[in-house]
């Protein structure tokens, strides 16, 4: 089971003005199964995304890094987004992308849109032919559903390994107006930076101008999604969406030193990062959170090397999975992660508050029975000071259990 | 078990005129366990050795590189290597410096050797102190069981979660005379590129220039323990030496672009390629061997990088666990292999001889059972063409079961 998360209150996921979902089942994989999503923007609304580095991205990465160019090119509103799971339209080649691009002009057709203004998302099994006719035959019934009241639906209608739908909400105040933030994401499995096999949607009634979103988006990404690892593969779809509506009625935000620009992020950051490490507590097998923070670096970037060196290594996801203060494999992680001129012997390591390594090697303080204790926790820090600088990064990850095992071995995606 | 490993036959490994081994127990981990070997060298041999880039490298490989390097700058000769199992020596700082010195200075008085002229190397637990006056208890009865053929009893001893030993021999012709080339190795759990948790040692008889002795070295390494990957993690220890006595009684080799040096580097390679690869087939928990075979590349390094991708992913190696012929995790890695310009719609991806992948998604006259077929093999290549140059490498790895989960979770390493 998922680790230490709490059940969705549907009611603690406020609406967004100017953004309504709906859902659909088109039958793709399993009969009867929520599997298609819309959601419809109002005029006005800014967008922006992120996507897989993966060069094998999926036929729907394709079709919105081209239509966000178009639109930050001065082309027309990004209006709608068609989400589909059990079925990722990856290595499907030039079909692929028609059959997600009849996706679009379909919606856009009954909405009356240009197809460009339909962002198309899809998840699940790869180099399967997209059943794009059923998803086509099923957004009537998701525009009939439409409702700024289905995040949590949504939240659910996304998953596909997920165990626990994942969604988190905000509110704070702007110009003296209440600002939502509200977002989803699904994800547990091929979770890893550069957004792997993961889907996220965060919407704000927000104003804010079309150049900063890019930014702020950017931002949250790197310490939310892009600080996450399950597994260390990435995938061909992942995809992260900012939609900004723009309808809190506040002053439109259009410098990046403002006190309300760094509110807006702060608040962006925290739903982005709940829903990130909500993907790690769902990890496929996870029973373990572990939070990885890497402070002392003389960049941000070596910081972050160090913490996925530890996060990927499936030595020190075993030990975490069996308990073991195993400090012998995170040195080890350290000492691979690529800084060419780290001094090992600076390097002090603690598991959670306990002082495990200094100087080169165990502390002479330490007792295995500290860490021991620390270890049978369910959520757990490792805290690594570099000593060399002054910059830090945090990765969060879980353990590696048999049950990871089990769902890849089993589980066709 | 292993995959595919015939049984040691002790008879099939020549002696290597000019190196004697002994073994004994020093009852570091387990009373009664041979856990120390010595190998005496005969003057005149000359010796070459590669170590972990980790920067955790432990206190034998510090001294391994301090040795080798006074001795390539022309001090004495490397005369002794002594071995230890069931201890690493790494992380623990000046105090493992001292005891790995103290045995080096210990064997060598016994010898009549310099400190400088004795190789220490040591594998196991990480963190602990290294039980230097156990091992240097034991050089006494190592040095009574010296002998030229203790190869397999030295294969067997230096196993640490090994369930086989590792052992390979070849004669060849150079200038009339027979020459000899013996290794032994060890090594299952994070085996990784850049030696990990690997301890390599292969001799010869044959006569070659010392300037001529590294690249040897080097290029064996590459296409041999430089090309295996079992998790993917790098360790403290790992060392793979060559030593070469000149004692076959031909002319030395003193030309890289002579046939002798090109008959010479071939034997070397097969005999480490065969260890190395009998290190993936003893992976911890492996059921298959995977051959990742890697064409048409720009470079040697970007095929390689595409090889390891593959060989690494957690998602791949439980699918081949699973005997799954998930195609889309295949195409994924290559997608995440880090080649920014790679055309996908140019990939051609093989199972064995069976076409599965190409213009950038499954082949449409390739059939699941086709794929399957290949799948419930013990041995399986995959072959991909990139089609974009003229160069090739060629990745060893294992799959991913339930056992190595439960092997790395329940073993201190």
């Amino acid at each position: 089971m998922p680790v230490n998360i709490a059940p969705l209150d549907p009611a603690a996921l406020h609406p967004v003005a100017g953004v309504e979902i709906g859902i659909a089942s088109a039958g793709i994989k399993k009969p009867g199964r929520k599997d298609v999503t819309v959601f419809r923007l109002a005029p006005g609304s800014k967008v922006a995304g992120v996507f897989t580095l993966n060069r094998f991205c999926a036929a729907p990465v394709r079709l919105c890094q081209q239509y966000l160019q178009q639109y930050t090119a001065g082309g027309k509103e990004i209006r709608a987004l068609v989400v589909n799971t059990g079925n990722a339209n990856a290595g499907t080649g030039v079909d692929g992308l028609n059959r997600a691009t009849a996706i679009c002009a379909e919606l856009a057709a009954s909405w009356g849109l240009a197809t460009e203004q339909v962002l198309p998302f899809s998840t699940g099994v790869i180099l399967e032919p997209l059943p794009s006719e059923k998803i086509i035959a099923a957004l009537p019934e998701a525009t009939a559903d439409l409702s700024p009241s289905n995040w949590a639906a949504a939240a659910s209608a996304i998953m596909t390994t997920d165990i626990v739908p994942k969604a988190s909400s905000k509110q704070i105040q702007i110009g003296g107006k209440t600002v939502t933030i509200t977002g989803i994401a699904k994800g547990s499995g091929m979770i890893h930076p550069n957004m792997a096999t993961m889907l996220g949607y965060v919407a704000t009634d927000a104003a804010i101008s079309q150049d900063l979103l890019p930014g702020l988006l950017k931002h949250a990404a790197d310490v939310s999604f892009n600080s996450i690892t399950v597994d260390g593969d990435t995938s061909t779809n992942d995809s992260f969406i900012l939609i900004a509506t723009g309808q809190a009625g506040h002053a439109e935000i259009t410098a990046a030193d403002s006190a309300e620009f760094a509110a807006l992020q702060a608040a962006v950051v925290e739903v982005s990062q709940f829903l990130a490490q909500a993907i790690v507590r769902d990890g496929e097998g996870a029973t373990k959170f572990i939070s990885i923070n890497v402070s002392g670096g003389a960049s941000y970037d070596e910081c972050k090397a160090v913490g996925y060196a530890i996060g990927r290594s499936p030595l020190v996801k075993t030990a975490f999975f069996a308990s073991d203060p195993n400090l012998g494999r995170i040195l080890a992680a350290i000492g691979y992660a690529g800084i060419q001129d780290l001094d090992v012997d600076q390097i002090e390591v603690r598991l959670d508050d306990v002082l495990v390594a200094k100087d080169g090697g165990r502390h002479p303080d330490y007792r295995e029975e500290q860490g021991q204790a620390v270890m049978n926790k369910a959520e757990i820090a490792i805290n690594i000071n570099l000593q060399r600088g002054a910059h830090s990064a945090t990765v969060w990850t879980c353990d590696f259990s048999y049950d990871y095992v089990k769902i890849n071995a089993e589980y066709r995606s």
